[in-house]
This record gives C-alpha cells, sequence and structure tokens, in this order.
C-alpha cells in the first residue's frame, strides 16, 4: 500500500482535474450527481462494502448469472427514473454496454427504433411512455440462426391479411430462428422485430413491426411463438440472449413501423418519409458501442445530459497499473538488481501500460468526435440536407471497427500484464475482456466494417476522378489524388515512394505526425484504387483479390481521423486547463500516434515502412522519443487511470482495489467462496461431493 | 452437409495419410488405439452421443465444473493403467493439457519432478509406483501469492529440526501462501513442495521437499495446513487449483528429495549428483506445454509411446473452417453477386483460416523437432556432458514463448472467425481460446522467457568475440559476426542495410525464405547487442532501455528456429510420403514463412521491413504468392482439419461437428438447456423465478 501511495503522490498533475474533464465537462457537480448513482446502486445490489465477496464470484449457474442480470438492471433503471438520470443508459454499473442486462434493450435499441422509425403521431405516442417507464420491457430483434451481417438475407415474414387486416408473423425455416437478441428469451415482453413485409406477391424486403411476444400478467408467451435462452456466452451472461420463432402469429397492421413506408388498409404500400434515415438506428448503436469502449466525453461537455459510460479499456488498464504498482517480482532488468522491484519497472510493463492508457484516451478523443460530428448530421438533416450521411456512416463504421479492435486486443493485453492472477476472475480481468471482445463481432463485424470504409474511399476517387467534389473533410485525398495527378507518371504509382522530411524532435509536432498517418492513408488508398480500376477481373474477383489491402488502407484512414481527432482536442483542451494537464495529455497523443508506428499491432502492422518511407535512423529517433515519452509518463500512470474515477465496486476486481493492498484483498474473497465454506464448515475442510464419489474411489480402485 | 461434402471431396490429397504421419507414424495401429481409448472414456463420461447436450454446457457452478473434471480425469487415467497407454497422459481426452484435470499431476509434474530430483534408490521406488498406480494424488507446489516466475523469492520455509531430525515447514508471511497449484485445493493428498532449505542460520535456497497434506482415509488436512480452492478461472475449472499454508508442519528429513543436494543426519549439507540437472524439471514442463498445443508427433514416430496429444490451436481451426466451409452469408466480395456465399470465399476468411492452419502444423513440426533435441541432450547428459543445455534452455524458452503467443492470437482469430456463433460456449471456442491463453502466461511468463533467449545469443557473441567457441546449431550467427568483423566498419552496423535478392518466385524457396529469416535475426540481434555493450549506462539501466529491442530479436531468433524447423520436416518425410501430401505440405510451409512477413501480428511486426531490406516491389509479389498458395490450398482445408483426427465428442462443439449440419446442431443443444426445460416443462414457458421477483415488479412498479 506504500507503493501506491507513492505512485500516487508522484504525479505531475491532479487527477480530479481530468476526472472533471471527463465526466463533468464544465460542471463539477455532474461527477458528484455521478458518484452518488453508483454509490446508491451499488448498495441495492450489496457490492459497495467491497470486503464481502461480490455475488458475481460465487456460485453461479446460468440462472444464477441471469438473476444477477435482472438484479443489476432493475437497480440501475430504476434509480434512472427515480433521481431522473440516464448514467446507466448506455452502460451498466459495472460499465459493461447496456444490453447486458435484460432491461437496458428499452434505452438503447428499442426506443431509438421508435424514434426513428415510427410515424410521427400515434406510433410513438403510443409505445414511448411504456417504455420509458418500464410498464412493457423491449427486445431488437432482428438476427436470425442464419443470417447476421447481411440484413437483406433475413427470413422471418410479415404477410399482410387482406381480410383481417392483419400481419401474420412466420419463420419458415430453421435458420430464420430469430437468434441472439438481448432480454428475447425470458425477459421482455415486447419487441421490435426485423421481418420481410410480404404484400400479395410482392416482397418488400425488410421493415420493423412491434410485436407482443409474452403477456404482461403472466409472462407467458404468445401462443405460436417458442421463446427460449441460448445458453451460455463469454460473457453477457446477465442477460438472456434469446432465441424466437413464430409460427403464424397475427398482430394488426398499425403495429408495423410506418415512419418511413406505409402499408394502406386496402394493401397499398407507399414509400414515406425519408428512407435515407432508416439508416440512422444502426448508425447511432454503433456510435454507443465506440462510447461503450470509453467514456462519452461529448454529451456531458456540450449538453446537460449526465454521462453515458462504458471504459471497459479503461477498466482493464486500471486494475493492471495498479497491480504493476504493487506487485514486486524479480530483481529487476536481467536480474542485475539486488532487491524485488515492482513490475512496472521492467520496460517492457511499462511499455505496454503506459501505451494502452493512451489508447484507452485515444478512443475515448475519437468518441468525442464522433457525438460532435452525429449532432451536426442530426442538424443537418433536420434541414432536410443528407449530403454527410455518407461520410458518417464511413466514419461510424471505421471508429467502431477501429476502436473495438484497439479495446479487446488492448483489454486481453492488461489482462496479461497481471500474469496468473489475471487469470483468475476475481481479478475482473476475464470478465472485462469477454465482454469488449463481443464488439468486436456484433453490430458489425469489423472485417465487413471496413470494406464499407474503403468503399467510401474509392467512390470518393471515382468523384474526384469525375470532378465532381467530395466532402470538404476528405480534403487530404482529394490533394494526395491532385498530385498523384501532378506527378510525371500521371497515375499513382506506389513504388515511387516519398521519404518522410521529419528528424530529430520533429516527431513530437503534431503537424509531422498528421503527415506520416496522412502518407500512410494516400499511399495505401490510392494504390488499392488503381488495382481495383485497373484490373482486368470481374469486379467481385477484383475486390476478392485485394481484399486484405482494401481493409489496410481502410485501417489507415481510419487511424489518421483518430490521431486528427486526438490532436484536436488536446489542441482546443478548455482555456482554464492548469498547465499541468495539457502537458500530460500532450505526452499521451504523441505516445499513441508514435508507438503505433514502431509497435504496431494489426494484421496490416508493416503498412508504416513497407514502402521506405523512414530510414531505420529516424525509426530508431522514433524509438527514442517513445522512451523518453514513457518516461515522462511514468510517474502518471497511477493518476492517469484514478482518474476515471471507477469505484471499486464498478471494477469489481481483487487486484484493482483503490489501496494497492493486493494479496490481503485476493486472500480475503477466496475465503468467502462457497466451495471452502462448505468444505471448512462442514466437513474440517474436505470437499466431501468431490472426496468421496471421485477421489476415495481412484485411491482405493485396484486396477 | 451438401456443402461439407463437397468441400471434403474436393481435397488434392487423403486426410487419414495425414492423421498417419501426425498420430501413428509409420504405424497405423497407433491411430486405431488411439480411436477406441477416445470411444471407451468418451462413452464412460457421456459424451459419445453427440444428440446430447454435454454436461459441460449444462448449469456448471463451481462444484459442478470440478466434478466434471474429477469425472473425466477418473475415465482418463483409469483408462490409461487398464489398457496400458499414455495417450492421456499429456492432456486430456478434451485436448486440454492435463493439469486441467485434478489426477493429471502425478504424470506431468509430479512423476517427472521425483524422476529427476529424487536420490536414486529408495525415494524413487518409494513414490513412483504410489503415483503411477493412483494410490496417491500428487500435486507441484512451488508458486506464491507473492512469487511466480521469480523462484528465488520463494518464501516458504523448511526448517531442519536437529532434535527430531524433521524438517518444520512454515509460512511466513500472507504472500508466502502457496498459490496457484493445480489439484491442490481438494483433490491431492502429497504435494512436491517447492521450499527455502534452513539449516540453523544459513539459507541454501530453494529446495523439494514431498510433504503429505491429506489423509489418504479421510480425506482431511493434515493438522497445521489450510488447503481450499482459489475459485473459478477463465478455463480450467475441472481442477482445484488452491492455495496452501503451513503452520509448522512437521516432515521426515528424508521426504527432502535428495538426488542433487543431501542434507545428512548430523545436519550436513552436501550438493551431489549433478546440479546442471536441477535444470530439467522445468524445461520438461515447458516441452509439455510445447507439445501441449499440437500433437506430439516426435513420441509416436520415434518411438513405441502412443501420443500424448493436445491440439488445441488446431481445434479451433478445425470449428472455424467447418463453419466457415457451411456458413453462407452476404453476396459475395462487395456484395456484388447474386446469390449468399459461403463465408470460405471471402479473401479476408479464406486468408485468416488458412494461415492458423499452417500455423498449427508449424508448431507440430517445431515441437517434433524439440522432442528430437531433447532425446539428443538427455543421451548426452547420461555419458556426463551438458554442454547443450543452455542452448536447449533457450530453444525451449523460445519455443514456449512463440508457440503459445502463435496459438493462444490464433484460436481467439479463429473463434472471431465465426461470428457471434463463436462467442456461444456451445461452440466449444470460448473454453478452448480461455485454455490456450493461460499457457502465455504459466510456466514461464513470455516476456520473460524472451529475455531469457535474448541473454543466450548475447552470452554467443561473448563468446565469439573472445574467440570462444559457440554451439553448432548457432553457427549462423557466428557467419553474421564474423561478416560484421569483415565489413569495412569493423562493427555491425544497423544503418548499413543489406537488399534482399530474391526475385519472383524465389521466395517458394526453402532457401530464400531461411535466408529472410536469418537475415532479420542476425541484424536485429547484433544491433542491440552492440547498443547494449557500448552503453554507458549501467548494465540494468542498458538492458532495460533496449528490452524491446532484445525481445525482438528473441523472437526473430525463434522464428528463425521454427521455419527451419517446418522446413526440414517438410525436406526429410518419409520415403513412402504420397507426392500429392509431399505437395500440400510444402504449400503450407511456404505460406508459414511468407504470411508471417506480410502481415506479421506481434508487437515487433515491422521488424523484418524496417531495414528496408525489401523493396514495395518484392513484397508485392510475396503477397501475391502468397494470394496463389491460399487458393491452391482452400480446396484441401477441410481436408486438412480433418486430418488431426478429432471426435466430435473432443471438439465440444455444435458448430464444428464432421457433419456440418451446424444449425440443426445449435438448436439440437439448445433445446435441452436446463433454462429452457424448466421454464417449458414446469411453466409454459415462463422461466419464473426470473419473471416473479424481477420482470413483474418492475412492470408494475410504482416510479
Amino acid at each position: 500500500m506504500q507503493l501506491m501511495k507513492k505512485a500516487r503522490e508522484s504525479a505531475s498533475f491532479d487527477s480530479f482535474e481530468l476526472t472533471g474533464l471527463m465526466h463533468g465537462g464544465r460542471r463539477e457537480d455532474v461527477v458528484t450527481q455521478r458518484r452518488a448513482a453508483f454509490e446508491r446502486v451499488e448498495k441495492v445490489v450489496g457490492t459497495r462494502d467491497i470486503s464481502k465477496l461480490p455475488r458475481c464470484y460465487a456460485n453461479l449457474s446460468r440462472e444464477d448469472q441471469y438473476e444477477e442480470g435482472l438484479r443489476w438492471g432493475k437497480a440501475a433503471f430504476e434509480d434512472g427514473i427515480k433521481y431522473q438520470h440516464d448514467f446507466f443508459a448506455s452502460t451498466t454499473p459495472r460499465y459493461a454496454l447496456a444490453n447486458s442486462n435484460p432491461f437496458g434493450m428499452n434505452a438503447i435499441m428499442v426506443e431509438p427504433t421508435i424514434e426513428f422509425m415510427a410515424s410521427d403521431d400515434e406510433q410513438k405516442a403510443k409505445w414511448l411512455p411504456l417504455t420509458k417507464s418500464g410498464k412493457i420491457v423491449g427486445a431488437y430483434v432482428q438476427t436470425e440462426l442464419g443470417h447476421g451481417t447481411f440484413v437483406r438475407g433475413i427470413e422471418t415474414s410479415a404477410t399482410w391479411d387482406a381480410t383481417s387486416d392483419e400481419f401474420i408473423i412466420h419463420s419458415p425455416t430453421i435458420s430464420s430462428t430469430k437468434f441472439w437478441p438481448g432480454a428475447l428469451g425470458f425477459s421482455c415482453t415486447h419487441i421490435v422485430l426485423v421481418a420481410r413485409l410480404l404484400l400479395g406477391s410482392v416482397d418488400h424486403g425488410p421493415h420493423f413491426f412491434i410485436v407482443q411476444v409474452r403477456s404482461l400478467e403472466e409472462g407467458k408467451p404468445i401462443p405460436g411463438i417458442k421463446l427460449g435462452d441460448i445458453g451460455m456466452k463469454m460473457s453477457y451472461n446477465g442477460t438472456c440472449n434469446g432465441f424466437a420463432s413464430f409460427d403464424k402469429v397475427r398482430i394488426p397492421r398499425t403495429n408495423m413501423l410506418m415512419g418511413h413506408a406505409k402499408v394502406h388498409r386496402n394493401g397499398n404500400y407507399e414509400r414515406t418519409g425519408r428512407p435515407e434515415l432508416a439508416y440512422s438506428t444502426l448508425l447511432l448503436v454503433r456510435g454507443i458501442i465506440v462510447r461503450g469502449m470509453v467514456p462519452n466525453v461529448a454529451t456531458i461537455m456540450n449538453t446537460d445530459y449526465p454521462l453515458a459510460v462504458g471504459f471497459q479499456l479503461a477498466q482493464s488498464v486500471t486494475i493492471a497499473t495498479r497491480y504493476s504498482t504493487v506487485r514486486e517480482q524479480g530483481l529487476g532488468p536481467n536480474s542485475l538488481g539486488r532487491t524485488e522491484v515492482a513490475i512496472m519497472s521492467y520496460a517492457s510493463q511499462h511499455f505496454r501500460i503506459l501505451t494502452l492508457i493512451a489508447k484507452s484516451y485515444a478512443i475515448v478523443f475519437a468518441s468525442k468526435a464522433w457525438d460532435r460530428d452525429y449532432e451536426k448530421l442530426r442538424e443537418e438533416q433536420d434541414t432536410g440536407d443528407h449530403a454527410s450521411l455518407p461520410y458518417f456512416h464511413a466514419l461510424t463504421a471505421g471508429l467502431k471497427a477501429w476502436s473495438t479492435q484497439t479495446a479487446a486486443d488492448g483489454a486481453e493485453d492488461a489482462r496479461k500484464c497481471c500474469g496468473g492472477q489475471g487469470y483468475l476472475m476475481i481479478s475482473g480481468l476475464p470478465e472485462i475482456v469477454a465482454s469488449v471482445t463481443a464488439t468486436a463481432t456484433f453490430e458489425g463485424e469489423n472485417y465487413v466494417l471496413w470494406q464499407q470504409v474503403g468503399r467510401y474511399l474509392f467512390k470518393c476517387l471515382d468523384h474526384l476522378k469525375q470532378d465532381k467534389p467530395i466532402d470538404s473533410r476528405l480534403a487530404y485525398l482529394a490533394t494526395a489524388y491532385q498530385e498523384s495527378l501532378d506527378s510525371t507518371i500521371g497515375e499513382f504509382d506506389a513504388t515511387a515512394s516519398a521519404s518522410c522530411s521529419a528528424f530529430g524532435s520533429d516527431f513530437l509536432q503534431r503537424g509531422a505526425q498528421l503527415s506520416i498517418y496522412r502518407h500512410r492513408t494516400t499511399r495505401l488508398t490510392l494504390s488499392v484504387y488503381e488495382k481495383l480500376r485497373s484490373s482486368t477481373k470481374t469486379p467481385i474477383e477484383a475486390w476478392n483479390e485485394h481484399m486484405m489491402s482494401i481493409i489496410s488502407a481502410a485501417r489507415a484512414h481510419t487511424e489518421y481521423i483518430a490521431v486528427i481527432f486526438f490532436t484536436e482536442r488536446v489542441k482546443d483542451l478548455p482555456a482554464s486547463t492548469s498547465s499541468a494537464l495539457r502537458a500530460v495529455l500532450t505526452r499521451l497523443c504523441s505516445l499513441f500516434a508514435l508507438s503505433n508506428i514502431i509497435n504496431p499491432q494489426s494484421i496490416d502492422a508493416i503498412s508504416f515502412v513497407e514502402d521506405g518511407y523512414f530510414s531505420l535512423a529516424q525509426l530508431d529517433t522514433i524509438r527514442s522519443l517513445v522512451d523518453d515519452l514513457l518516461e515522462q509518463l511514468l510517474p502518471d500512470a497511477v493518476a492517469l487511470t484514478d482518474a476515471w474515477d471507477f469505484t471499486d465496486a464498478s471494477l469489481c476486481s481483487a487486484l484493482g482495489m483503490y489501496d494497492g493492498n493486493v494479496y490481503e484483498n485476493l486472500m480475503r474473497w477466496i475465503n468467502q467462496l462457497p466451495i471452502n465454506k462448505r468444505a471448512w464448515e462442514e466437513s474440517e475442510g474436505v470437499y466431501q461431493p468431490g472426496w468421496k464419489k471421485w477421489v476415495e474411489p481412484l485411491l482405493q480402485a485396484k486396477l
């Protein structure tokens, strides 16, 4: 604990100032309100007293884990209504995404869908008050057993019956079974269903319907609907991700969400509203995921909304930082010292922890910028201007893929930084890692999303080729394209590589960092574009041939955007920000940008250097600048993680508690494990069911 | 299922020939015996009928999971004794490492320790028959709460008491609590304990002792010993990884393992035997881990021993390959097709799956070569020649770090290749991933091991500098060192970079591939060596400053060795090997070597290209050769995974069954989940404990 105290005292800045910046913006009272909400909910669910083994580490069967999710979900939902806040709308009081509890779907999926897809008057007025007050429990039901990312493949049908003026919902095949939706198994009463709209012989493709699936009184499934749980998952076991199949279930015609397409009483189909807006639900969901990784600074800083938070990467790094500060192991580098030292003092640990901290902040600031751009998009759309939608779609897809992969890989690396102890469930890390890694897959598998980013970039280049304008935020691409035209060879030639002009401490300059990232994305994008457009193969074959390069280009573009967002944020800090905090954030930003060049972690890792853009001497310079940054930031590591303001209960980790008293915290919880108490209290230290049935017979067997 | 059938028929070689090569060597009957053992054990534990939901996917509390491990462990142990085989000595019938079941420690840790550390006559004669017959259940107890990798820091003490001629075993602090050993919690009766030997005022450091910890009759802990479980982990929950603390527990002096050091009745301490051999236990354990990743081909091919297998990476890739073959999603690359296609046909999926298959074979062949070298080491040591030990230690450390990281990252990527379905426990993948990822941490944390490899390489260079000989297997380093001396600048200069001389299809040549890997390791090793040796800092600071570069050099060396081992194996296939199989393995080997250059996945990923060794055109050539290899290997993907000969029960995966009937297999198991059966059979589809206690009150709350 002395080590932890010293590490805290060594900080060069006030961690609470950073807490305010992240959670409260200019309003410190939000930080206080937020803390109060956590305290209330943690008391209700019984985790506030951290000397007690949290229930989630006792024996939890599938049923127990589901009940634990119901308990947390109800406490958080009711606290939000009672105290009028939405601290727990996007994320749970343990910072998991809110779809990990059965009552979280209303706010994050069902209400946004109704907002965007329902007809303005009746439908919203009918359904939204019910979901917001918890009079009905919703689920968003799209994915099928056989159909995930490819929404157009959905098979569940909604056939209009002219006689009764109803839709008949039906699951024609086993692969059409709805599969995966959160809360679907046993918790929800109503669902927003995605099903093919069939009018006579015409298939109008996927549309949205509201379907009641259980009676409100007894909870029994509506006749014709089979509902159940899909079993244990790596995480998210607090909710009943479920399946549903429909055997000709009838719903009123008016239960179709008719904001953008109508079916009239006479069976006529009419497109109405703004079909472009149909995109927005999915965008919103992806935006929440970006935010789910880290706090949504934007909301808090620009509006009165309390903060919707997630911070799972930051949680795992907080635990790893604290553990690395107090865990002593070995005699220092190459065992050359005389006494054991804290593992944080080993360069590899130091490098991993600090770069992970930098990444968690990078995601924060990207999320903040996304929020800002999303606000702008909505304002433009309100005036009928949808021109930014393609840009925004690509931005969202890219940030989703980038942030989820960065967070998933980073959380796992933070876990590994804790050695064997990080493998214990009571470290809290396995649950965080398992929860984060889901996001790399759901709501748009990352490899699919990268290609959507690539498609957008190539469309921009098509426009440039045709002298059409492109989104102003892609100006860098236009410039690069023009330069390639101006060059002697006429078309972009990947082999005619440029050299990086930065030297020495230049690399710490914003401009130099941005130009490195810009060089990479333009090189990769223009090069693969030329290959695609000049290919003699069919478009489908050409795309497949260059898919890995397309993904590289998309990632390079997105990482460039992430560096822009981080550097902008650091440049535009509130005037009141202390110089100490400015200095720390500036270092973090450089560490993020530069360490990604020398130690990239992705399938296309060589893309910064493969064209000889850097000399080996330049790379060595970058390495030594990174070393300097690491050294400067080391005293701030604990403060940078304290600033997230995680309660011990929300971390739920015997390794990562604020006090740093690791070994006692570990043993205190272990002594309370049910299997131990049962053996010690009932049978003098023997776990009888194991001993009698299995060990004793083996010892006595005559083989 | 049609898709699976077609994929199987498309193979260019006979998968059973490869099965024979891996499991039976030249003896086909071993394959048959092995299959029979799996069938027997799977019937005993009740998993052979794959239409039934495996018990491990029903509601498993901590206690249930432990019982499941006892069940499997007993069945496997007894089958081995009854039918005289050791198919399940290193790995379980589900291919987890054998320390994941409570009866597995005898064979993999306790017996080897006794073999190597006990005095020749009495001690071995006393203990080995007991462990081999299961008359006692052992555990290997080294790690403490505060002391992992750094064995010298161990605090548990064994103080000799002259009067009674006993050792007094004691845990002086909370951090000295023994923590983590498999089977320690509630299953073992005896342990091999690592404790500091204290004779009078002299601390002789860690030694081995045998301590009985429970009575054989009732299983009660010996007075003074506190034993318990450390709770749920990410995996390995079939065993009771435990903790133990000792309150002045007395054992006879003769329970110290005295093969290499003796304590006489008069309290005299004497070093005996071969202290160098003290290394060997740890080496052996690490060797088993390398083998645990993939089948131990060596044992089967060179001896009569049946195969000890693990194959966890191969298991995950088998599941992913089968699922990718039958899962149809989307309209093909860039959605340009007309009908849905299997996801294997997307280039990114195709790339990931095939390179993972190549990696799993690379680990096999490395494991085989390790076994061969280990045999040689033991033979040399039997004649008193220990000169190879440092080489072998570095080889083992490097292969352990490389194979575990490759397998852990690869298994997780294979899991992600299965999208959302891979997140379900019944996919089998989460358990495999969680189990594999442990190996990157235990028995030598990888970052620590890399540095041990580096230390060895630098010692070799020290020797060369002093004109002393080095191990002949490091001849490449001697050559490179000599060249650096011969060069005009006298010392190795990292900026004076060479260029790769290969062009076009040269890159498919063994020689070209090896020279690329050799160039990288010599460049990195010599460069960081010069920096270390010329540093003006203290040795400890210099090491820490260059730690990341040291790790890069160590990895580069180990990957070079892995490529050597793979290419050698392909070159030296048995004469009877068909030309079809030769062709496939040659392609796999090239795919492994080349894809690692263009798509490396490690923290030092830029090390192949950072020095400008390749032109961009050369890299593009490698890319297109990789594309060609992928295309050639695509029809063989299913056959390459079938060849592992996994039973459906051992995969335990609803996604990865041999028949490819994924959706029906998934729903069949899901319909048998206890939570569903309970709701459907007892309450018309309502899960009452959830509904009554949590959902209904929320619906009815007045907030």
